[in-house]
This record gives structure tokens, C-alpha cells and sequence, in this order.
């Protein structure tokens, strides 16, 4: 009896590690479909606190909440840190509309872009120049654009099945179209909201003045697709009509945030550190529930996945929701920073920030002998449906972290509805599903658990060597 | 000159057997993405006619408007399938109450499952038992069940990745439950609706009452998920509480109605048969875009992406839009049926019956000769990320054309939010997104634009030899 004791103890002390990695990643996935709380958190940060624009009381309630839900995990450390981000408001909501004649009026539906200036209060009335394209706009040059509201109306290409790629081949307009727009004397710029779908909704985003002279720096604004292709019909009609457009944002000094931060310490090289994050600033229109509040909680839920799980990772795993991915980039920069300062040694980072949509793999930036590695556990994820690892991008926040040796990846979610909810009003909790989620969740999980037992390759054999 | 206008002539003839397939393929998701006519088919299908449920005056419209939409396509033939379709109607609504005690009661939302028989004019109250599978109702026997409403409580299982394995594990409580608590003499039948989802949708769907005198036939009803776990939780407190319900749904006799066929004939081969298809029917609580208005379109515009792609094809091709699948697959029998009579050679058909949702890949009922040729044409589809090809169904409306050395296939789109709306007053144009769709059309198109360029593995043999 005493020696079957024994034996059952011994069994149930190592029932993880004699699982076979199907076994365990398929607790992982169980877990997550039936016990995840990655749609709850969503819930709360989403309906109870609401878009989390950097510098908003919002986004210091986000940080107050994830912090108090990471504390309640039994993690080992949880902690802020601390980074200066950018404070820009929107004010009162915009009001646009094309003028036919003087009077005759249609409103529009427009947003101002992240970090553009306010028009005069008395708004901003002149006539219209349509371009597709920065090139096209810069041979018109300053005699055909000046005084004019330059109206970039390039679409994303429907035929790309990647609609990251289309979004990637449309941003400059939105980026800097009003820096070159202002270069040549134009009093504004509107800019085609980057969806693919025909609707009402305006899509804000990050938008730069560059390093040009306050006197050239003009207000730029999205407007929705609907009427970015109204506009564009009357002009063909009548290109002597006018566009109306009145918005009241504000810049102001960088405020002090956080980055949120929690950590499982590694068992056996704690010194190896592999992140797992999203971004926990959103912009102000909808409450962020795709962009990125899906991601940070989907991070959350990794940590807590890996205890539900039963697995004690030998590598130090964290967690850091990120804040200003959106309009600075400021929390990964300083995460890095503060990384590099420690001298810490980030073997692994994995980032979320495509949108909760059903999962359908990785993409990696790393070496080939990583990617090989990586390749090699293609079939353990085959039941779940996860079929893309591809060499590519990572992510913005995990970026700065790139070293020569190690490995950033990014969850890649089916692509087709993100632009439709992207940076807009409509980007809200229920258009994200629980299911799919929590399988984004389970999946990032399932890849954690694999470069945690199995390490880094290159790194890895360093150790063995020096241990 | 004239030297050169030959070769000119001869390349443009040839133009598309002189593409690879590759880039046949890709003019396919091309034309789909950017001129598709799928999602503008649909818009008229849900929003202009509605529910289609069989024998109903909708269901005669959508006859007659995917008839004429195929006449302008310039096909080869189109015509209608005269087929005798069940026709019962749910009247008017539902309506379901809890009683914990006389007087003090809960609204719920239910509806009737179709072919069910109405409650008596002024409804039906009785105790509730609830049970988990048919196995449990068994074992209770006729004592424990005689008079009360059985309350059929399982879940769909959360924890498969194919919703469709959850559903298939659950749904024989729907179909058969009211005959296995008939035949014990219960009252009645309340089923907990086929949704992953707990909120306020009941989802309809098909029931039998087999062979069993009309004495024994008791009204079913399914009850939303959410008002099912409120039914659980108040029977757990107090199993003496009370169930009422009212639903006024009629059988009446068989009525006349038709599948509609078009086809492009063959230009080589026209005895070989390709159907592609879906069903015109739907259920009459929602307007049916997902189920199954998506394939209908979908299968439509395959011969029209041949046509707006160059393609020829040298087998017939027919698209066949089946009525009654729903509650009969009346159409399904019938053209297989009427296939069988004429003789005609079946060698390949397409379902899309599983959603309009952004498309995986396919499921293949065929032998192991044919599906390895079906793996050989695999990478042709990774640049639009399909990989799922597997052996397994294919769909209720093609599976009468089973032969032994045919090939059927299912369309496999991703199935995570299929069952949020399957069956639902929420199955709406609105829950379908436009590229979705048209991707699934461009899958769909591409295979049979493979299985008509390089023929059916054995058949073609037999043809060689033959011709």
C-alpha cells in the first residue's frame, strides 16, 4: 500500500511533464474553451471602463483594473512601469458637409485623425482637390493644391487576401498626407477611412506633422467610406463644391502611465524571459474591444492558462500590457529600454494585436534555425484548426525588443472583419466572439508552453554548455 | 504582319489553357473579391424576400428570382425541377412562461420546433422534468415522466474545436426527443437550443415523431440557452415549479415546388456532371443568409466566376439550388432521383451548406485514389489560406448522388459563430460579411475549375480508354 502511495505521488507530482505535448496542449485549449476568462476581463475593460486613449482617465482605469485582476492570479511578481505618454483629445465630436451651392448641404460623417491640430473654431470651408496618391498630389504641386482641402481617396485593395497588406499599402494617406498635403499650402486634408467595407463609419488613427513648421500644419480627418465615395462622385459632377469640416482635439504636455506588468518566474533559467502582451491603450471612438483589448486579455489569460494547465514553466514568463501602441509607441519603447538597462535577457515575445478573430497561426521574426524548430511543432496544432506559421512581422510593441538570437512572433487571427471594426466607433464587445477568443488565447498558450519546455535553440545551447 | 496577328490570335484563344493554374486561380479571387455578385444576391435574397421556409409564398419568390438571375447569366440551359415539398407553418407566436407559484411567472423565450404539432388553443401548463440525454428520460420510465413537460438540458460541447461535432452530439435531443417522451406519455417537450452562446435566441430546427400513434404526439418547443440555464437553476431551487407554453404551428398537406438548375454544358466531355449547390429553403425565424443564402449565391456565382474568368469548361457544370432541405430534403432526393431515371453521370458535386463565413477548405466523401489527387492540388490554395482538406462528409443535398467512384465535397468555412445563428431570428444579412462570402465563391469556383480541367481520377481512365 505504502509503496503504491508512493508511486501514485510520484505520478501526480510529474502528471504534466509525462504528459505528451498533445495531452497538454490539449488541456490547454479545454481550459480555455470551457474555464477561460478572457471574455469576462474583455467584458469589464470594454463595457465597464470603455475606450482607454493614452492620457484618459479611461486608460488609468485600465491600468488600475488589469493590475488588481493580475494580482488576484498568484502570480509571482505583478508591478507597473512607468512611461511619460502623449495626451491628445478629441473634444467636442466633429461636424462636416459637402456644400453644392451655398446652403445646399449634405453632412458627412468624418473623425479627426489622432494627433491632428483643431480647425478655427469657426470651422474650415474650401474647395476640394481629390488625390489617390502622395505622388500624385506632389506633381500637382503648390499652385493646384494651396488653399485647398486635399481629399486622399486611394482604397484598400479588396483583392488582397491579407487585409493587413491592403491596410499596409493605403496608411501613408493617413500618416502623412496632411505633412505633405501642408508642405504645399493646403488649408486641410480628408482621408478615406482604411476599411474595405462600404459603411458610415469614420476610422481614426496615428497621423504625423513630421518635423514641418507649426504655420504649415493643417487638420486632417477620416471620413467614412460611404461618403468618401459620395464626395468623390460630386466632385466628378461639379469639382467647384465645397467641404465643411469643424473639429475641437487638443494636444497637451505627456502625462505619466504605466505599462502593467505580470510574471511567473522561470523554475529552472529564470534569467530566460519570455513575453507575452497587447497593447492596453485604444482609441477613443468605440471601447478597443478587437484593437487590442482582445489582446491584453488574451495575454492575461496565457499566465493564468499555463497555472489552470498545471504546467510550471522553467523559463520566466510575463505579461505586459502595453500602453500608447496606438499614438506613440511610448510603453514598448520604454519596456525595452528599461529591458536593456537590466541587461535582461528576452529569449521570446509573442505579441496579440490583430484582433480577437479565430486564430489561424504565427508569423515569426527570427532565425532560420528558430523557424525550423517552430515548423516542427506544425502538427501539434493541426487539430485546432492553426495551419499558418510563416516567417514576417511580430508586432509594434514587442519590436524594440529584436535581438540577433531570439524570437518575436505575433498571433495571426483570420484577417477578413478587422478593418471593419479598426480604429471606428463599431469597434466594440459584441462584435468580438467568446469562442473565438478564447481560442486565440489557448493557442498563444499552446506556443509558450512549447518554447518554454523546449528553449530558444541557439540560446539554449549556450546554456547546456555553460551549466 | 500577318505572321504575328496568327500568333496574336492563337495566344488570345488560348489564353486561358495557356495560364498555369496558379494564375487561372488567381483571376478567380480576383474577379470574386472585385466583381463578385454573391453578396449583392444575397442583399436581395434576406433583405427583399425574407425567410424561406418550404411551401411558403417566400419560398416561391426565391424560386422564382434565382431562376431569372441565372436566365441573365447567359448559361447554356436553366430551368425548374418540379418537386412535392412538405409545407407546415409555425403561425403565430410563440409564448412561454415559468410558474414558481400560481400567478407569479417568468417569461421565456421559446419556439416551435418545425413539424411539431401545436399545444391545445389554450396552451399547455404541466410540472417539469429535466433530463440530460434520451438514455435518462428512458431509465426514468413512464411513471417519473407521465403528464410532464420533458426538459431536454444538454449543452453543445464547448470543448470540440468543429462546432458541427458539438451539434451532432446534441441534436438528437431536437429530433427525437419528442417521440422517445411521447411514447412515455409526457405532455410536451422543451429542448435547450443548439447554441454555444448562452443569450435570448431560440434556435428551430427538425423533429420526428416516426412511427408513433398521433395519441402519443406531444408539442416540442426549443427554449434559448440563456432561458434554459434560468429553467435549470429554478427547477434545482424547486422542482414543483410549473412550465406553460403556447404555440399554434400546423401541418398542412404537400405542396407543390422547384429546384433550380442552371448549366453550362460541356464542351468535351458534357455527359460528365458537376453539380455545385446549396438550399433555397431556409427556416421562417430569421431571413436565412447564413443557411443557407450563402451557398445558394455562392454556388450561383461559381458559373459566373468561370464565365468572368475565361474558363470553358469541358465537363457540365450545374449549379442546382435544392428546396427543402430543411425540413424534408425533398429537392436533395428528387434531382437525384430524376438523375438516376435519365441515366445522367454524376462524376463530381459541391455542397455549400455550413455558412457564409471566411472559407478553410473542404470535406470530401471519395475514394483514397481521388483524394490524394485532391491533396496534390493543396498548394494551389495556401496564397488564400485554404488548407483544410480532409475526408468526411459532404452535404445532405448532394449525398443522394453518392456513387462508388464519384467524388462529393462539402465547403468548409470557418465554424465558430455558425451556431450563434443557425436556426435563429438573428440568421441576418447583417451577420455576413461581404469578402467572407465571396472567398468562400472563389474556393468553391477554383475546385471546379481543377476537378473539370484535370477529370475525375478513375472515370477519366475509363473515358481515355473508351474515347
Amino acid at each position: 500500500m505504502k509503496y503504491l502511495f508512493v508511486i501514485s505521488l510520484f505520478l501526480s507530482l510529474f502528471s504534466v511533464s509525462a504528459q505528451s505535448d498533445e495531452e497538454v496542449i490539449r488541456t490547454i485549449y479545454d481550459q480555455s474553451l470551457s474555464n477561460g476568462k478572457s471574455y469576462e476581463w474583455l467584458d469589464y475593460l470594454s463595457n465597464e471602463i470603455g475606450g482607454r486613449l493614452s492620457g484618459s482617465l479611461n486608460a488609468e482605469k485600465a491600468v488600475a483594473y488589469t493590475k488588481e485582476e493580475l494580482d488576484k492570479l498568484g502570480l509571482d511578481k505583478v508591478w507597473l512601469q512607468p512611461v511619460m505618454v502623449p495626451k491628445w483629445t478629441r473634444g467636442v465630436p466633429e461636424y462636416a458637409f459637402i456644400e453644392s451651392t451655398p446652403g445646399n448641404t449634405t453632412q458627412v460623417n468624418i473623425c479627426a485623425l489622432g494627433g491632428s491640430i483643431a480647425t478655427p473654431d469657426s470651422g474650415l470651408k474650401a474647395h476640394v482637390i481629390e488625390v489617390q496618391t502622395i505622388e500624385e498630389l506632389k506633381e500637382l504641386g503648390k499652385e493646384a493644391v494651396e488653399g485647398k482641402i486635399v481629399f486622399f481617396n486611394r482604397p484598400m485593395n479588396e483583392k488582397l487576401i491579407s487585409t493587413f497588406m491592403a491596410y499596409g499599402g493605403c496608411v501613408d494617406q493617413r500618416y502623412a498626407g496632411a505633412m505633405e498635403a501642408g508642405k504645399l499650402g493646403a488649408s486641410g486634408v480628408i482621408v478615406r477611412s482604411m476599411n474595405l467595407r462600404l459603411d458610415d463609419y469614420p476610422h481614426t488613427g496615428s497621423m504625423t506633422y513630421g518635423d514641418i513648421p507649426p504655420s504649415q500644419r493643417i487638420p486632417a480627418a477620416a471620413i467614412s467610406t460611404n461618403d468618401a465615395e459620395l464626395l468623390s462622385s460630386m466632385l466628378k459632377i461639379d469639382n467647384s463644391i465645397k467641404f465643411f469640416f469643424k473639429q475641437n482635439c487638443r494636444q497637451f504636455k505627456d502625462v505619466q502611465s504605466y505599462n502593467v506588468i505580470g510574471q511567473i518566474t522561470g523554475s529552472e533559467f529564470p534569467e530566460e524571459i519570455m513575453v507575452v502582451g497587447g497593447h492596453l491603450d485604444s482609441w477613443d471612438l468605440g471601447d478597443g474591444s478587437h484593437d487590442d483589448g482582445a489582446g491584453v486579455v488574451q495575454s492575461m489569460d496565457v499566465l493564468r492558462l499555463l497555472k489552470e494547465s498545471g504546467i510550471k514553466p522553467k523559463r520566466t514568463i510575463r505579461v505586459v500590457l502595453f500602453m500608447n501602441e496606438e499614438n506613440g509607441l511610448r510603453g514598448g519603447n520604454k519596456y525595452a529600454e528599461v529591458a536593456k538597462q537590466k541587461n535582461e535577457n528576452h529569449v521570446f515575445a509573442l505579441e496579440s494585436d490583430a484582433g480577437g478573430f479565430t486564430p489561424r497561426g504565427f508569423s515569426f521574426d527570427c532565425s532560420d534555425a528558430n523557424f525550423e524548430q517552430v515548423l516542427s511543432w506544425k502538427p501539434l496544432f493541426k487539430p485546432y484548426l492553426i495551419h499558418y506559421f510563416e516567417k514576417g512581422g511580430s508586432g509594434a510593441d514587442v519590436g524594440p525588443l529584436k535581438q540577433s538570437n531570439n524570437v518575436l512572433a505575433g498571433l495571426r487571427p483570420d484577417s477578413q472583419r478587422y478593418f471593419d471594426y479598426h480604429h471606428a466607433a463599431n469597434d466594440t464587445f459584441e462584435h468580438v466572439n467568446k469562442r473565438e477568443l478564447e481560442l486565440g488565447a489557448a493557442t498563444m498558450t499552446s506556443l509558450i508552453y512549447l518554447f518554454d519546455k523546449y528553449g530558444i535553440n541557439p540560446i539554449s545551447k549556450q546554456k547546456t554548455i555553460k551549466d
